[in-house]
Formats: structure tokens, sequence, C-alpha cells
């Protein structure tokens, strides 16, 4: 029986149901919900709403014949036999959570759309050798606490930082059926997944402008920040004449054009930002003295990030020299690296987007997501589908239920070429 | 005897007592002198150190033969007789409050210099025609609340405000022997004085870079303030490329610069600053939808204020739309109007420093002043020495004691002049 669903030719007639993943998503809407704010979704990490899309989400993983247990990090796995359970699982899911007034489909496309998978894998009955994991990741936005925990990478501190929710790291946790204290032993090691897929919304504007179905992700790109402050001189904006002052917003706001400059400079798909600045004093009456700016860099390649830091590090210097001012530029620990999608996997699933015939292109991701956590132990993959004008984190997020059905096949069709081709 | 010192070449030789100025500006800095922060000046209106430094003062008013009094607002007012009582008096003064934080020099050396003036016209046993009035006003920093009181032109609603003594308007006016209900008492009308002057620190640093003894002061600046708003789209700094943007910093940056080089084009000493920024949301890892920042313009015309704010106004538009951008300008009221300095008295101000040997040049005051309220109802004259590196407001505030006599010798002249000159 097996072999009959193999050959694309003989299962590209399996499609997932586009309406009961659109009403799963609906239905995953409410819990969450501010009632005072319609439309707004506040279903952070370890809140009520939280724990009742939970509730939600097991319910229909064990509709779908799954097996439901809660690991310790509090993420929620459902595992289907396999015909060779000797074979390690092929695993995919996504998250549930919401950053506080965000939307309806950033993590719950990627979740419903692989338990729709798996609803349909037994409607067809149809059994992959392997095994298949599907698992709904705990606290992804606040600081990808789940699949942080199973690559053994959540550091024991972290476990202390506040939440969103107001619970600890720790105390929600346990509020969702997990277990702190034993993180540790959630380390799992190369080889006990033979792959990791992850289908999402793609949180950026580029298939909604281009008008194309599916994104097939290159990779996750890596993360840099700095601030960079100018130095001036604080002085009375009334008595001070224009010719003698040291205004430290000038220098920085030709930096910050630079930035943006520089950035362009180089080909590629790299992003520079400038987000978050800080005048000191900070009164209308006062020139500046001081400017802090944050810089932050993402590409596919940790290396391009510091050649286009370099380019902007020497340009600004330059800048304040002529200006007169002094420049300070620091590197701020909170860079992530590059998770590069594996190979095979982006053939597989630029396959399984033609054999549909949906329309397509290879991209990098410049969100951060689970799956950047899982590349530390199995090859990933992902899969994107188009977000409304690309708004997301965000009540105005949107995909439309054909474009989530799209993305959900991919990832059957997906997961099912991988079975064959893996060993 | 008054003939005898009237004629500039019989009363040159009158010069107030530098090393006394001296001490007396050295001693009223031991009030408000924070333990703890060697240097630090907080001598707040309304604070002990305020109470104090004024008990300092009022005995060295009245060992200079002064009549001194308290009014409503708790202004100290100190008389000396003229030998025509019937004339309205000369009026002169400043303010012995500080910011939080301050200097030594701000409105001290305009008191201690007039108290200087009154002790060398006892010493040197003369009698003006005019009575003389010094006035000390009370709390200059936070909102020219004496002069503004004897102007007629402090809002009932301002006595319930508070100020950096933790104490509110009104109840610091009884901390120091007002009373706050009589305040509309006090309202002086023209005529009441003949004219005012005060000795101010430049709080510039125009005689200081330019090495000149003594500033004439032409009027004290008008001063208009804005917020300007740029108006793009907040998005996800990873996930949205770079052509794709509508990053309100870059259009913020380009407008900032437009505003100094708009400031510039216009001859004259108009100053323009952006002094406070604000990117919303203000993340690292989101482009700004939205930046704010204030724009402050000085000129003594508020015409030409506002000529300035058009072309800022229409350039900066032009940038908007190139950028796609929405822009808006909101006018804070918080204005202030400029207050010229009477002809006569400048040319006073500027024989008496031309007799007596200083450097000086024409000028406006960037800085607000008790003066500014006395010209509602009074001809007012303004005098400036120099700030070390124009430094003000600031524990590092300084003026010489050469420099502090001079002005005292400039003002005592010009009252001597004044005196003969005005009817």
């Amino acid at each position: 029986m097996l072999s009959s669903v193999y050959g694309f030719s003989q299962s590209k007639s399996i499609l997932v149901n586009q309406e009961r993943l659109e009403n799963s998503i609906l239905e995953l809407a409410k819990f969450g919900q501010d009632p005072e704010n319609t439309g707004e979704l506040s279903r952070v990490a370890y809140s009520d709403g939280d724990l009742k899309g939970r509730e939600y989400v097991i319910s229909l993983m064990q509709k779908a014949g799954l097996e439901v247990n809660i690991d310790y990090a509090g993420n929620i796995i459902g595992k289907k036999q396999g015909s060779d359970n000797s074979k390690p699982p092929i695993a995919f899911g996504s998250h549930i959570d919401s950053v506080p007034n965000g939307g309806n489909y950033d993590g719950c496309v990627g979740s419903m759309g692989a338990i729709e998978v798996l609803q349909t894998l037994q409607d067809q009955n149809i059994t992959t050798e392997h095994p298949l994991e599907l698992i709904i990741f705990s606290n992804e936005e606040a600081a990808v606490v789940g699949s942080r925990a199973m690559a053994g990478a959540l550091k024991p501190e972290a476990l202390n930082e506040s939440s969103p929710s107001g619970y600890t790291i720790a105390e929600g946790i346990k509020r969702i059926g997990g277990n702190p204290d034993k993180i540790p032993e959630l380390k799992r090691k190369k080889g006990d997944v033979a792959a990791f897929l992850e289908l999402h919304i793609e949180q950026g504007g580029v298939l909604d402008q281009e008008n194309l179905q599916i994104g097939v992700v290159e990779g996750i790109v890596a993360i840099e920040w700095w601030d960079i402050t100018i130095n001036g001189f604080a002085n009375h904006a009334g008595t001070t004449p224009m010719d003698i002052r040291k205004d430290a917003m000038l220098t920085a706001a030709k930096v910050i054009l630079e930035v943006n400059n520089t950035v362009n400079s180089f080909d590629g798909a790299q992003v520079g930002t400038v987000g978050r600045i800080n005048a000191s004093p900070g009164a209308p009456n006062v020139i500046p003295g001081q400017v802090t700016f944050s810089l932050e860099i993402r590409d596919l390649s940790s290396e391009k990030i510091w050649t286009v830091f370099k380019a902007i590090e020497n340009k600004a210097k330059q800048i304040a020299k002529t200006d007169g001012m002094g420049i300070s530029f620091r590197h701020i620990e909170a860079a992530s690296k590059p998770a590069l999608a594996d190979k095979l996997i982006k053939k597989d699933i630029a396959n399984a987007t033609k054999q549909l015939g949906y329309s397509y292109k290879s991209m990098p991701s410049g969100a951060g997501h689970d799956a950047q956590e899982i590349a530390r132990f199995a090859p990933i993959g992902m899969i994107f589908v188009p977000s409304k004008d690309g708004i997301s984190h965000s009540p105005k997020e949107f995909t439309s239920a054909e474009d989530m059905a799209n993305g959900a096949n991919v990832l059957l069709h997906t997961i099912l070429a991988m079975d064959k081709r893996l060993k």
C-alpha cells in the first residue's frame, strides 16, 4: 500500500482540506482574543489564552490519531508511528503563542497546517516509513524557549527571566505542564531527528508583492546588533550660535543616511536598520551633546554582515572626523548565527511545489524561527506562504485560506518525498 | 554734590570693588551646594539653599543702606532714596536661584553685581536724582515667576504647578515670605519704573571666543517650538527588503539636515535646533513607522522666525513627498515673544563701556531673562559678561572676577548716565 503513495503521479491527488484548515485557524484565533479590542490577539506564552489554545491543539492532534505528550520544556509533541520505527522521525511544526497585540497567522499557519497534514494522512490511511513527529514549540515569541531547550541551548539563567505573561519562563513552563528542572535531559543530538520542516507565513512582503504562492527558504539570516554613539557637546540652544555648535544630532543624521547608502551599495539581500534613537539631554532647547542609535544588520552570511558593518564603520568615522565629533561602536551580544536550509530538503520543497503547480521563489528568512534552533542538531527546511502587505506581529496580519492550504500541501508532499529519499 | 558725579570725566574713577564682589559670589555659592557632589549647585527656588542664599543677600542689601522688603511674589526689593523721590525709580537686578545641578554665576553675577554697585554708591556717598530699586527676582529658572508676577502676567493656574524644589509655586512663594493670594496687586503699569537694567552672564560662547569684555544686548530673542512628525510604515526589520521599506527614520534624518541648512541659509543670528527625537516603535529590529522630533527657532524678530520656519516646512514637505512619507507640523504653545532693548539704554550701556575702556559688541540674548518680563511695562537694557567656553546651567559655568567687576562697573555708570538722561 505504501508504495502506491510514493510516486507523485499517484499521490498528487492527495490534498489537505482547505476549509477544515481555515476553520481550525479561526477557532484557534478565539483563544487569547482581547474582548475589549476586537481583532487584537495576545496569546502570549503561558497566558490563559495560550493554555486554552494548547488544549484545543492537543484535541485536534489526538483526533488526527497522534500520541500526544508534553515535554519538560512545555513543547507539545505528537507522534505517528511509521512502518519502520527504527528510523529516526521526520519532524515538523511551529508555535501557537503570539506577541502582545499580535495576529492570527504567525506560527498558527505552520502549527495548524502540520495538524491538517497529519489529519489528511489519517483520512487517506497513509503510513510513512519514518515515524512522524509534530512539535508545537512553547514560547517561540519571547525567546524560542521550547526549540532552544530541545537543542540544549537554553541557558539556565534564561529560566529566571520574565515573560510578557507576567510569569517567569520557569513559572510559565510549569504552568503549561513542563518541568524546568529537567530541561537538560531534553537535549537532542544529531541523528535523533531525520529532518525538520517548518511551514510559516513570510512576515515580509516579497511573495505578496511578486504575486507568488510559495517561498522556498534558503536559510534563516544571521543578526548582529550595535549601538552607535556620536559625542558632541551639549549647549544652550539659544545662546550658542550655529557656527560654534557641536551638535551630535546633525552627525547622527548623516551617519543614519550613510548606513542606508552603504547597505544598499552591496549586492544581495542584506538589510540594515536604525530602529531606535536617543538624543541626550533630549530637550527642545538644548543642543544634543550625545546621540545614540541602534544598528541591526541581517544576512544569510555572518561574514557578509561584518563586511557591511566595516564599510559603515569606516564611513561613519570619516563623517564624525569631518564634523569634529567623537564616535563609538558597541557590538551587542544579542547576535544570532545563520541557519542554512539543507540543500536536499530545499530541493524536495521546490519539487513538491512545482509538482503541485504553485509559483515560488527561493528566499532568505529575515525573521528568526524555531527551525533555527533545531538546525543545531538536524537538517532543516522551511516553507513560506504570503503575508498580505508584508504585515506581521500585528492584528492586520493576514494569509488567505488558499495560501495556507497551498503551504500545507507543500508540507505534506515534502514529507512524503523526504520519507522516500531519506534512509 | 550730585552734579560733581554726573560728568563721566569726574565719575569714571568710581569703580566697584572687584575683590568684594568676588567674595560675595563665592559666599553665595555656599548656599545650596550639594555636600555629596562638590561643585554642583542646586539652589533651586524655594529650597533650603535658596532661603539661606536670600538671607545672605538681604544682609548685604541692608549693609548697602537699602530699605529691604519682600513682595507678594517673594521678590526681594531694596530701595535707595533719590534726591527727587517724585521720580519713578531706576530699577535693576537679577536672580539667585539656580537650575538643578547648575553653576555659581547665572543670575548671581547680576544680583551680586547690583548689590556691589549700591555698596559702591554708599561708599562714595553718591545719591542719584532718581530713587534706585534693586530687585532680586524669585524663581527665575522654573518660570520667571517673580518678574512675571510684577508684569501682571503670571497666570493663576501657574501657582499650582510643581517646581524642582518639590513645592508648588504657591507653597514656595509662601515659604520665601510672599503671599500668592495677593499677587494680582503687584502688577506694575507703564511709568511705574523709569527703566530696568540687568547684568547677566552671556550663557553663550561669543564673547569668550571673540575675546570681548562686554555684550550690549539688543534684545531677548523670541522662541517658537514645533514638533515635526514623519509617518512611514513600521515593519519587520528582517523580513522587509530595503527597496520596499517606508522607513520614517531616513526621512527624518534628511529633514534634520535640511533644518540646519535652511537656518544657516539666512543672514543674521537666528538659531534652529533639533534637540529631541523619538522613533516609534523604537526597537532595533523594527523599521520605524513614525519619527517625531522637536524644532526650536529663535531670533530677535518673530517675523524672521516664521520666515525661516516656512522655508523649512516647504523643503521638509518636498523631502517627505519624494520619500513617499507623511509629514505633519505641530506648533507648540510655549512660544515667547521678543523683548527688544530700549535704543537709548543700549546707547547708555555702549557709552559707559567705551568710556570705561572695555571691548564690546552688540548681540542678541538667546536665553530668556527676567528683563523680558519687565519689558512688558518698562524700557529695558541688558549687559552681558563672558561665560568661559560658553557653558551655563552646569557646575562648569565660570566668569572671571575681572569680567564680573567690568560688568558691575558698566551697570554702575549706565545707571549714573540714565539718572542724568531720564526725566
